[in-house]
């Protein structure tokens, strides 16, 4: 999948090296080989038969040896890759041992099996990228553990709290969202079934057989054939749009905090202009925003998958492994995007704090009627504040200077108490302990991780 | 939700219940009263007025005393339902106890926790349904253990098999399902967290309120604060297209052997016609297949709700409210109907054994091939049965008759080894071992949710 | 269709009441009507039992003789309510007339025929407040042809604009939709095809009966039968995607004008908060956003349901109904919401002309350069801004004082041409003559709908 | 876009061809040069200074002088590859015309006038296709007016039919699918409104600019600035899935009808297997549903695309080029391959008939009672005819032998009245009404466009 004009954008290298045709084309032959193998440990291939495909498959993977456009070519009349790929292997296996090439799988089988091992090895980036936005986040948030912002709800400054809060939520979101990820990773089944999911061309070694390729390859077993029950694979998609949805909602906060009005924060790389010298294009976090808004549907594809025929898909199946190649290139992409608009995002705390005084302190009513509650009773105080704040929205005037105005206040709080009440850093709450939390949450699964 | 003109053909009226526009109000009571609580515990609400609240939210939900149409019409202006309703409620509720009405709350708190609740309420008929159904396929796997069917890949007969394996299939698929959605919805928490995800306006007793609120309505913490985190509603979405997926995929079988020409299974209230006589719809299963084709796209609704900005969202948590009802609604539906579908089957072994000759024997081609094998080699064991199956299927003839004026092969097999070959009874693999397999976790699994 | 607690914060009332369960069966009646007297003009049923038919249609229709909930429980069964409905209405015909009653018609084209009268009657509402919120935009874009907003592209200011390009910009889009979708409506045909699609049941009188019902109820005729061939109905869906994306793009440039930090625009009743003094949620747009969230993936279900089996769909067909309906509900909602902005927006002039300032002139660096161009060539004035630019943003000093402390710039310019080449209102090219262009467009089409 | 291991099975090479980077580098190209003229006419690009742009343009095109995968690798840092292609053209250009190069235009006017050539070349060879499929179904309307077969509703025989109405119904479909397609792809529009929608560098000069250069590209021009107004590309997205829909449509009968147990038609190239040698797997018809299934949902990310902020989408606009790109390539395919299976499909016109006979004549019982109610009355001839299909589903005997021992049916039709009434061809209803109304319009649509 060489990126070309487009995919360079919002690629992952790494993530899209595990999905190309090669890889594709080497996953089937690690099956391929694996079943030679556990069919020789069940006495239905000849172990020296086995040892000869087994090695075969591993010259052809190393040497490139199947070129994926000659076994898509042909594909073109079988519907599936995998019938032809079989005879060009077996063309490459020497002597007898030929003969005992896919011995007792079928199509939907192997490309299963191969699609088992592709997303293990495509996600193993993912999974890295995603601690690393993970990290990136919990850097920022112990940075900012007490740096201003205001919250915003329905797009509206709401009330103070820190952008480490911000940095914590995000952080734990990836963290959960990789734990889904690999979870879903983990149970997606190796496949040995035959052409019917009933193993009859193996005789009564099929189950011995089957169990062994999955041993073999380090995949669990299905408790029945899968073919047409598609929810592992379906799980897995999910967990891929969440960690999509995770990066598509963190840059979405990078997109409007860096809107030139806000200013809080600037990708590092951000793209200049030389025609429009002012302009700071959060391009990445566009880049994203973009992915994941491809990324999203194709889960969809894969959840209507489930609606397969009988005992193998005419439709459904063969939906599957483009899909799930764009999704995984696509969330891939977006998870390392992301990451790099964290590692690099420039934090401009000085705007974080002066945004929060576009208000006038309105943003700390709240704060002045819980503070004011003590001396005058909660619906004095209420009361109070709310005229308070109405005389300020039609004046302009600040709350501060307003409630400095009121006897009542001044008598309660003094001056030094009003400026106390409408000082946002006394009022954000929980975040330090939420920020903690996450963080030690945060620490103990990477230890976990580590050890 | 009264099922209505079309509702009623594929709605469960077990979960439509806890759907309807009261249960949601009667959710948002629970809430409100258990906030009113874990206030007393935290010592930021008198004891009594706790009482006060808890008592009228209470009577509230058992007397339907807050009228759901009244609120709806007051939203308008809100964008959500909570600010009317939690007006209507402090109305309602007598004396000072009043003033600490929703105390520390926030809309999307209220709106959250209701949604935790409403989900486990509606999920719980809808897991008993699935439990049913995986029973009715329970019991079609152990009585058609070896009944005999053909497989069907690529909507082509392959093999034989079993009903049984069938329905084994469909069952484990069911239990599996059933798994997982339990598990999304474990996981669905309760949610304090304020206007801005801070707590600040209960000062230091946020975190305790927060805590006593997700105990007392016996649903779990979020590490933060996740109004704009949504996976783990993403997740319960997403569980709940795997069983509406799996919902789909029984019936579509269904749909497909009960067609005129197959005719291997019918609905046991298959929809007769005057005009049409012969005509046995499969009414049912057709409703779960609209009702599947409905609830996919709003998982998709929900993951593309990650995408929320900064503490709360501007359309993707209000999208979710309606969407969320609608998929438990949908799922539920198709759930119930299925169980319906799979009670009632009619199953015609005997249409399911003649169908396997309708290809003359050709199905057991590769058993055949296989008998032969030891006698004549592999390879010569395949051209022979090639040979013979092209000429069978040139002449029309059946390849027991073709193969019969084979000498080597009457040689090599006898006339009864020919009919062995050629039995599908004999060619069914390990779907026995998977029945077993299956029946076995099935029944282990009810074994712990009754223990 | 009761709004109830959630619908009323989205809904259209005017929308939705032809999409209640009564409209629909009024519409069936119409269809039943237009069939009786269709075979009679044909031959095929007697004048006066046509007659009698008629009139029962039209007296129940009336009195909602029909009662929605009990055809629905009776549609359990039969997979749709034409069944049951045909029932009650046989019922409730007086004498011989009775025997008539849906001769010759089967149910999907009852259901077919009365969906296109359910979309003719529910989109005209529906056209009529998208011609009011076109209309809406025209004003705006009168009134602020020359009022000067920042163009932002990817989120950041890029040059001036004008307001009046913005609200022409969403005017023209608007008529558009309308276009679009009238075109789609009028296309969607009724149907008389009969069971199979092949009219057998009226013998020679079929194209006759089926043509006389499309020219009594104003419909127009399919070519041939559409009961599997769905795409009138998904362009109608496409259409009214359309709307929902027009009004979904006009209340996302709302909320993100009405964000705290921009404070460009505020919704006319924008909800206000005790707590929260200071916050204008712009929440009829958050509902917008909300239901054009929602709206969007149901156009998917119309198109995914093209894939139909043979004569009649086996779940295709019944996924239709109510997906339609809500699909026209919100739509119907989202632009009748749009409008209520539109028609109620404050603006906020002087804060968009202050926001033009933000970037100290940067945005006009690019009108700068043109002006010297003449002077010192191209590449020159280029280079000369670029250099300024950046000490601009390195200084944080306005532009225009970096320009004038250089010589060349003062010598080609003087200080009053400096003023003129950063004056943004000399800056917005075109714009006039786009608002021209599209008010005169907009004035003509109503021209041409009102003669 | 070489088709590789997966992509050859469902893609049209023709299709594909048109959708190469090499083949976006090229349109991008075409769009510089007729900006470049466009300027020379405008007066603001002198006139050898285009001369040399244009050539250099037409030179790097038939050279492929711009290498996409350098493009996208320098693409990243901008999110869009338009400002790296402009830096190489520019590099390419001599003297001192490069300074002319992309004059007064935007990143987005290139490629949103790029996606309109780009569309229009893909869908050349996509149109032709439809009407290659078209055509031979208008064969198979042709040679099969008269071949019975039976119609399908709900999955279940319900009526005789023809297979030429079935072919007549997607030749009708296929036409309008093309029409809907050309007509959205003809309204796609050039695009110059500069950088932020006004035209401002292009002085009073933008708008002639703008116009020559549609017209030097032959596509029409935009009321007003569409980059976030995009109903434009959604309706060509429409029909797109309505194309794609139609090819699933098809090949989902084509399925139906060549089950095993159906056995009506079968691929021409219908893959064989040397293990299962019975099996005529439809894997063209198969490819073609999954090509469907993956299309469908790219139609709903133009549409969710509609959501575009302000004057340049930070996300929806960046999401198109690939979407589109990939919806063209599935569309074109999947209508490649439909057209490929229907002018190869083998029609087993004797299976057919034999299918109609399953029933036992019970598929003629409504036609049976139509010629009894002449002499019966219509009740009484229902009511007969009603219990003899009863008792012929007990019994398992033919209806005809059963209504043969009814004394008042012999008398009324005789045994040759009886076998007529049970006749299927006698009762196809208006089928040949219907396929020669859709022949003829088909032609007359042919003779249209060759004049």
């Amino acid at each position: 999948m060489p990126a070309g004009l487009f995919g360079s954008i919002w690629s992952s290298e790494a993530v899209a090296a595990e999905l190309s045709d090669e890889a594709w084309v080497r996953a089937m032959l690690d099956v391929e080989a694996a079943l030679a193998r556990a069919g020789a440990a069940a006495g239905v291939v000849p172990e020296d038969a086995a040892e000869v495909i087994a090695a075969t498959c591993r010259r052809l993977a190393d040497e490139g040896g199947i070129d994926p456009a000659a076994v898509g070519v042909e594909a073109r009349g079988q519907g599936n890759p995998v019938v032809p790929f079989v005879r060009l292997l077996t063309a490459a296996v020497p002597g007898d041992a030929a003969r005992h090439v896919h011995r007792g799988s079928t199509s939907q089988d192997v490309l299963d099996t191969a699609v088992a091992l592709v997303v293990r090895r495509a996600t193993r980036p993912l999974l890295a990228d995603l601690a690393g936005l993970a990290e990136a986040c919990a850097a920022l948030a112990e940075e900012h553990r007490d740096t201003l912002i205001a919250a915003r709800t329905i797009m509206q400054q709401a009330l103070p709290t820190t952008f480490g809060a911000k940095a914590a939520g995000w952080m734990a979101a990836a963290d959960d969202a990789a734990d889904r990820l690999a979870a879903a990773v983990e149970r997606l089944p190796a496949t040995v079934a035959g052409a019917a999911g009933t193993l009859a061309s193996l005789g009564d070694a099929g189950p011995a057989v089957a169990a062994a390729v999955a041993a073999d390859l380090g995949l669990p077993e299905s408790l029945v054939p899968w073919h047409t029950h598609r929810a592992p694979l379906v799980q897995v998609g999910a967990a891929l749009g969440i960690a999509a949805g995770l990066a598509g909602k963190t840059t979405l906060d990078v997109v409007l905090m860096a809107q030139t009005e806000v200013g809080e924060v600037a990708e590092g790389a951000a793209g200049g202009s030389s025609t429009l010298p002012h302009k700071r294009n959060p391009s990445a976090s566009a880049a994203v925003q973009a992915a994941v808004r491809r990324a999203t549907p194709l889960v969809g594809v894969l959840l209507a998958g489930m609606l397969a025929e009988h005992e193998r898909a005419a439709g459904a199946w063969q939906a599957e492994w483009e899909t799930l190649r764009d999704l995984l290139d696509l969330t891939g992409g977006a998870v390392a995007r992301t990451r790099e608009v964290l590692e690099g995002l420039q934090v401009d705390a000085a705007r974080m704090r002066a945004n929060l005084d576009v208000t006038g302190g309105l943003l700390l009513a709240e704060s002045a009627a819980t503070a004011l509650t003590d001396r005058l009773g909660r619906l004095a105080a209420h009361d109070l504040v709310k005229k308070a704040s109405a005389e300020a929205v039609r004046s302009g005037r600040p709350l501060g200077d307003v409630l400095a105005d009121d006897e009542a206040v001044v008598e309660a709080l003094g001056p030094a108490g009003i400026a106390e009440a409408l000082d946002p850093a006394r009022y954000v709450g929980a975040t330090g302990l939420f920020i903690d939390r996450a963080l030690a949450a945060h620490r103990a699964r990477q230890t976990e991780e580590h050890s």
